[in-house]
């Protein structure tokens, strides 16, 4: 594994060693990690990339050669070695179960730390989550239009480098697809892996039925051809048919055609139309050319018979939002001894940000285990289950909403403590069944691809209180 | 450095286990990497990666776990892992000089291999180039929009994942860009690394003012304040000047100020104003707040008394245009010990590819030594400096052009050789060196930001007879 110490901006180290010469590198500050905006004007963010986070901080460590090239920088000295040399993360670490659905201003993940380690980390845990939570959530986007089809991961040739392939796939995987292309993330990630041929298996024979025939005889069982090389409707069917013809004969069962090109909608009812009249009504059409959301959707509302989708460019990418802005943001910090909030104000007051040492608390319905809102709350509140709990909208106010009958979750778990790694490694199989169960758990307002309803994200009324104390004394200075 | 051969998709291994059932996995071919489209409706690709796909061409073998794991797959057999087992690289692969500027269709990289070899490496070659030429492509868009202006890339945080963090910043350097905020790219490719503060250092002070001297304090030779973090005009500017003032009473020349937020013409002009008025004329006013090449030009447009850009997401992502589209395609295949032409045709006419063994040939004026017109020809086609050169126009045949005094230079140079290394490797610093003057063999008007002249790629006679004779008897069939 690359050595990742030096994934971060030069600034976090020109602070850390800022903070070193003030004698207040050992103040214990709080960061929080939360983002303004869903992606593609989605209701929800699935968060993925925190066993990434894990592996990130358990390898943190600054090598010789690390050293040598920051000394040669002329911009630190020798007192600044010696504290990287031994560094090592200490603090506390809270993050949200991967697979968890998010909204705006949340924390996600919440690090306490001596500054001059808080301040390292920004940046690699941003890249993170940034992007695997990114391309988690485009993948929820594309499967829910594709209605419980299976989606297939095959953007790697234009994914935004290696690991954005290795760690896309993941994601996508991780937010409902069934398998990718990408062999590479197949193996790190025990993810189920797909693919049969190309146009240039097709190119490489002296006619496509050849092709078809050689395929078929070494892959008997997963037989999946490709049939838009010449002409998908007047050469590729017919030639699929009669290979899956001599399949048959020999008592296999054929798996089915892919079309990569032309009209998608026309071209799959035909091809079934010419299966189906061949006898091949479970043979299955994979659909694979510049797809997103919105053509799936659109092809299903045409009724296009695809049984399968191979998703791209537009899912490795997220093309349509190639980034999420998840910011780390200053909240409290340390001040003879004590945690004092901290705040960040702006003239954009979307950007203000919810000071303090916080947790978020997901509301659920007792009757049908929908989440119903989300809390956000300082650390020591409590909520008495006993009582009807009141939340109020922290703009418009005088919108309340009252829960008689609900259960509640805290959900930021701990990572590390101390320093310490104290959670419960998770496979990508366990993230991505926890994935299903969170998406399950919303009601299908908030799925929806187009303007959804907006989930409820609320203060508690000390939060509220406390924010708007500190705005008002900060304006009045 | 991690394994990368199974960095590619499933069918790749299916069709070369096809191959090898097939007795013709050592059937030579040729495939070309060429893109149809440039990103950004920019009238150029700087083409980056050449040295990262050495990397990966080098590197390529097959580990016994990679072995084991895809024998667990239960897709293939012992023979094929034994052909795995000894798997090298042995072909020949040219490519065009990393910074080059290309156009749609032309081959920027040519792998003849056997097809074998030549289909394993196709998902890995296409990552590695389509990305790191978008990115150099978008800095040099960038870079435009600032006239000579720095420009320093500081998009980690919201890259696509690690790899897209560094090798884009290696890209965004190529293109033009005179710095990053990523130390590990900056060690990784000697890129002069650039950041001083965040509001967090601001934050975790008192007051502005102790911020800006504690930091001044320790990087008197750096000093780059951040003064957006309460007030731009009315606290950090003031603040800036003061520190600045007890800089200068020091003996130390102060370096500028960073503005991160706000309305970047009216702020960047007002504090001018103050600072000029203090005598700091010559101090740097960096902005960095969402921007990319239109927002750049607009401000310029304005006036904005900025000296350099911190560009960030808009830029690590091409957020206007996340993906390059470079395909690798069959254009050859022995048959019978014979190179023979392959096209791969389309209902869509843009699609049809060039068929043959080719390589790439660019008309320069012998008076001004711009690049006029590229001209693809079959490899075996000569020009004759002696004679005037007509090309012509492949679909309006009737637009020609002839040159009589010019020269020529032949793009694809030799990167491997019967699977040797043939290639002097390049530094970074070379590569932009060239880049720079590769953007500069442009007349202005190719390199215009909106609507910019097509440049003129032709193909010759000779290739544009096989094109037409091959489509001809494909259609006819």
């Amino acid at each position: 594994m690359r050595n990742h110490t030096l994934l971060t901006d030069l600034y976090q180290l020109t602070m850390m060693n800022g903070y070193l010469k003030n004698n207040i590198a050992d103040d214990l500050v709080v960061f929080d990690v939360f983002f303004r905006k869903n992606p593609c004007d989605n209701s929800f963010t699935l968060i993925a990339g925190i066993e990434q986070v894990i592996d990130y901080i358990e390898n943190l460590h600054f090598d010789e050669e690390d050293i040598t090239y920051l000394r040669n920088t002329k911009l630190f000295d020798e007192d600044f070695f010696e504290a990287l040399k031994n560094f090592k993360f200490t603090g506390d670490i809270y993050a949200v179960e991967e697979g968890s659905i998010m909204f705006p201003t949340e924390p996600i993940l919440r690090v306490k730390a001596r500054c001059f380690e808080a301040q390292l980390i920004e940046t690699a845990i941003l890249n993170i989550l940034n992007f695997q939570s990114l391309i988690a959530t485009k993948a929820a986007r594309v499967c829910e239009a594709a209605k419980g089809d299976a989606v297939f991961e095959f953007g790697l040739r234009r994914a935004q480098g290696p690991d954005a392939g290795i760690y896309g796939a993941r994601a996508a995987y991780i937010g409902g697809c069934a398998g990718t292309s990408n062999v590479l993330a197949g193996q790190m990630f025990n993810i189920p892996i797909t693919g049969t041929m190309a146009h240039s298996w097709v190119q490489k024979f002296d006619c496509e039925l050849e092709a078809f025939r050689a395929y078929a005889k070494i892959y008997p069982h997963n037989c999946l051809l490709l049939v838009d090389t010449y002409d998908t409707l007047n050469s590729g069917i017919p030639n699929a048919i009669k290979v899956f013809e001599e399949l048959k004969a020999d008592g296999y069962v054929p798996t089915g055609v892919r079309i990569d090109s032309g009209d998608i909608a026309y071209l799959s009812k035909e091809a079934r139309k010419l299966l189906n009249a061949a006898g091949f009504t479970d043979v299955k059409i994979i659909a694979s050319s510049d797809l997103d959301e919105d053509t799936i959707y659109s092809l299903k509302m045409q009724e296009a018979t695809v049984t399968g989708w191979g998703v791209g460019t537009n899912l490795i990418t997220s093309k349509s939002c190639p980034a999420l802005g998840g910011v780390y943001k200053l909240v409290a910090a340390e001040e003879n001894g004590e945690l004092v909030p901290k705040i960040k104000i702006s003239e954009n007051p979307e950007k203000i940000t919810n000071p303090g040492y916080k947790k978020v608390v997901r509301i659920y319905d007792e009757a049908n285990q929908h989440a119903q809102a989300d809390l956000i709350m300082l650390e020591d509140e409590t909520i008495d289950l006993e009582q009807p709990l009141t939340v109020f909208h922290p703009l418009y106010t005088w919108k309340k909403k009252t829960f008689k009958k609900y259960h509640i979750r805290e959900l930021l778990v701990p990572l590390f403590e101390g320093g310490k790694l104290v959670y419960e490694r998770k496979t990508t199989q366990q993230i991505k069944a926890y994935a299903t169960k969170e998406l399950h758990s919303l009601w299908p307002e908030y799925r929806r691809l187009n303007r959804p309803q907006t989930y409820k994200v609320d203060l508690s009324q000390k939060l509220w209180d406390l924010k708007h104390e500190m705005v008002k004394s900060m304006r009045d200075e």
